[in-house]
């Protein structure tokens, strides 16, 4: 029969624990979230609601075309304007999503004969860019510039170098510094994925290349995503405005994709501004991870080191895991689980998000409440 | 130099005459717009618009993670609930994008060892999604149910044939009973991208599924977009329950991705049902369409007789469709201009589509323009 082989699939996941289901959330959850990307405490902040719906008023609810057809409204530039100032850069060009900026920057700039050098612990969608991509793909061994010296060493038609700025699961930065002076050394351009470092990191939240001096270099392409710190929906590529007209003309997921709605647009436009006004917010959400770490650590769980918003606290086991997770749940506080197969290195953790909201009081709630439900 | 590469194809692409640029559009354009893919005229409507809005303020700009951790709203469901409904299916499931969606469909149900069968005038996200799957693709000549049974012929494993039900840019609709009979003969799978049909074919616009009778078959997965008839943004895979269950255990853009923003899935709510109660939406656009290509014909015009929405006027070159599409937007009439490379045949045309919402005057001004500008 048709699609007969998924139920195997099925028991097989079924018997390992693995199984994933749906939580859906009401709109005044009583939980206390950490597990959610919305770092900045900005997705229910009021100019950004009334920033998606008056821009759903003015512009409609949908782009209606490609961004090359009829998808582009001067809305879409004023945000793109704005990303690239913000962040330094001297173009930028918003997509659907986080997903489909990546998908775009790698296979646009990772041409047949290319070679790709991916940090073994880079998010899916740049996995799938890198094979989506006309190039050939060598994965190294993370954050090792080294590793990726060696790689571009015995390439020599165009190089590019991937990687997340800050990995989603572990929460560890790369180091953009060598990873740069590397690509460099060997003419090779670098592609990073700034999804969890823009808005927390650097001066204001412009992210981890302005951080590193490195936003506005001709050979480093940036993405960022309007999904996490900015609280709204969609993506973007920074970078050289020769390379961003290069993806308006070569990009699949820009040219064969409907434009990003209005109202994701105005919502993270309203973000940006508000982020512009209050810097704070950057610096806020990093003490509050450093505080959570601290806290957990000092309460002897096994945390890894926050060098943004995420903080990976170890669990004994994938089924431990998810017991742990769904006891916080019950008492109150949402974590995120990750575990095999979506974790690169097989290791289960809790995944728990700061956010610049968060009090001290609820920070010491979360942990009492993660301490009392360890497995 | 890093990225040195692009400046020679930018010049090559200069001297082509291929150069695309983004024309940013004002949120009053005085155009007539035949370019977009707004087929019910939703997009602006003010049910649409205040269901975007509304979202936003109770759910949020964004919907603050994975569908999987944070990203699932009880708005989530309801959409997904009353789309399967609507179109006939067992089950859907809801993506940030069509191309999201499709990426999505293709990829899971084709896994190692699989023959992924595909229409050689399938859509860039379609043909993505056979290149990041892990099951091997051959490529079928464009509507070929006979073809098809040739290919699956050959392969023992799990076969799935995928192809789009109306095709982008001639408008002609696959020949989807010949081709669900020819999956079923081989025991394989059939996945339909119903991008174009949905909201337009079948009774209502319950899409070209429901109108072959085909709707909630056990071996038939369908996708749609949001971002057309529905005037938003998103996608949607529909299917039975055990192969929507799937794809939130194994489809990356899915898991890996943040959840729809809400304002985009209260807009398609708001659409889907605007269009349950005014079905005549749907036979409105038709019946545009049928118009559109009868006075295009009668002045002389080569267009392809449509099956759906979409209207294909062939041009005589890339550089005269060029020239042609500029010069009914100068005199106040936006088509579409399709051309090499984003075409499968090398043939460049005028795309025209049609909305529920055009009046006669309308569609006669048009026809007028195009007639009056043809090179
Ligand atoms: C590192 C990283 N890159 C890219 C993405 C994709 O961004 P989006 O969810 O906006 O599509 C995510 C998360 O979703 C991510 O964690
Ligand atoms: C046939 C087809 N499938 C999929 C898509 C992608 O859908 P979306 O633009 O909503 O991502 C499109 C157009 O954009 C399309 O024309």
């Amino acid at each position: 029969m048709a699609f007969g082989w998924i139920d195997e699939q099925a028991r097989t996941r079924r018997r390992a624990g693995l199984v994933r289901t749906l939580r859906p959330r009401p709109a005044d959850s009583p939980l206390l979230d950490l597990a959610g990307n919305d770092y900045l405490g900005l997705s229910r902040h009021p100019e950004v609601t009334e920033g998606a719906a008056g821009a759903a008023r003015l512009w409609g609810g949908g782009s209606t075309g490609s961004r090359l057809v009829s998808g582009t409204t001067e809305l879409h530039v004023e945000l793109e304007r704005e990303l690239a100032g913000f962040c330094g850069f001297e173009a930028a060009l918003v997509f659907s999503s986080g997903y489909a900026a990546n998908l775009a920057a790698v296979t646009a700039l990772a041409p047949h004969g290319s070679l790709i050098v991916s940090d073994a612990g880079n998010h899916a969608s740049l996995i799938d860019g890198c094979r989506l991509a006309r190039g050939t793909t060598q994965v190294v061994a993370h954050a090792d510039p080294d590793a990726v010296r060696k790689a571009l060493d015995t390439h020599s038609g165009p190089g590019v170098v991937v990687s997340d700025t800050v990995f989603s699961v572990d929460g560890d930065a790369a180091p953009l510094a060598d990873l740069a002076e590397a690509a460099r050394q060997f003419g090779a351009g670098l592609i990073v994925d700034d999804a969890h470092g823009f808005g927390v990191l650097g001066s204001g939240g412009r992210g981890a290349p302005h951080a590193s001096g490195l936003a506005g270099a001709p050979d480093l392409v940036a993405t960022v995503t309007l999904s996490k710190s900015l609280g709204s929906q969609g993506g973007a590529v920074l970078g050289p405005a020769r390379v961003i007209d290069h993806l308006v003309n070569a990009a699949r997921t820009f040219i064969f994709d409907t434009g990003l709605a209005p109202a994701a647009a105005g919502a993270a436009l309203a973000a940006l501004r508000l982020l512009r006004r209050e810097p704070e917010r950057a610096l806020r959400v990093r003490a509050v991870a450093t505080a959570l770490h601290a806290r957990l650590t000092a309460e002897g769980h096994e945390a890894v080191r926050p060098d943004a918003a995420v903080v990976s606290v170890r669990a004994p086991s994938p089924e431990l895991a998810v017991q742990w997770a769904a006891d916080c749940r019950a008492a109150g506080v949402a974590v995120g689980c990750f575990r095999p197969p979506s974790v690169p290195d097989g290791i289960s953790r809790l995944r728990l998000t700061a956010r610049a909201d968060l009090t001290d009081e609820q920070i010491e709630h979360a942990v009492r409440v993660i301490g009392a439900t360890r497995p």
